[in-house]
């Protein structure tokens, strides 16, 4: 694989409710891109092409905005070889979820 | 909820065989502490009490330099709330993993 | 101000020399934006547009690759107030630097 | 140089002013500690021991909550070679700031 991201978003809002309903649009938008992804407590990490990884992470911003957040957050987490060799999600987690 | 961690533990080493060898003994003793927690793609979420997290991400990158690491990064989040209210991993990830 | 991101690139090379010559054409790059940036040890910090802000974050790993990096890491920070409200640089730093 | 930590505290509060009182008191705690820092707008990196460093990742959450904060949010990078060649903060970034 060629790239992945993690990303964490957090909206500035006043309840925990309001951000776990902005936080779940960001994760149904994510879905939506049809790419490999993995949900985490802290952050949710997508395999693909960089170009279009590097999209995403700039859209789920766009997303919480959006949704409510007068101010966003977030911290990302980058891996890119365009020669290949980025560890897929499936060979890093998969055997720890059995 | 009054803590939680998530840490990513990158060992200084040449081959992504030894990084996940490394790392899997990282989660192996992470698993060992008893404490609730979560292996993503690029972090381990832990919960628990706060100095007992907290000692828990020194450990960490003990446990990889005695792997054999002769260097070590960490990327650690924390959330700290001593009157509770710190979402748990469950309300978190439970959801997106059915 | 409306966004600021804080960027972290690690090139996977085998040298630190090599490590600080990557990063360094990473942080000329930067520069060469003409935008206010800020550059600390682990992370270089710039403010902007949001949209040119996650182009050049995007850039950044581009830089390192054609430098000789075979693979990049990257940890990034952004912040993002469509309305304005993102604290500056300036207002971040400046007291502490006399 | 055998560790260096960066730490972001983020106290959970209601007004810029109130963030930057608490982070304020944070780095006041880290001056306090006699050891090497250096104040970025997203973090501040220390160098030291790694128990010691350790231990003050593990105060600033203490420090912030005592300030006034109700829950707090870190972000921290770690680097830890116990047989030293951990780059210091005067080769990162001096340099860039004559």
């Amino acid at each position: 694989m060629k790239a992945s991201v993690a990303i964490q978003v957090l909206p500035h809002v006043d309840t925990d409710e309001e951000v776990i309903r902005i936080v779940d649009e960001v994760i149904d938008y994510i879905k939506s891109t049809g790419l490999n992804y993995f949900v985490g407590p802290c952050e949710t990490s997508i395999e693909g092409e960089y170009e279009e990884l590097m999209d995403i992470v700039k859209n789920c911003q766009y997303i919480a905005v959006k949704a409510g957040a007068p101010k966003v957050s977030a911290y990302v987490k980058i891996s890119f070889s365009p020669d290949g060799g980025v560890l897929t999600i499936d060979k890093k987690v998969t055997k720890h979820h059995k």
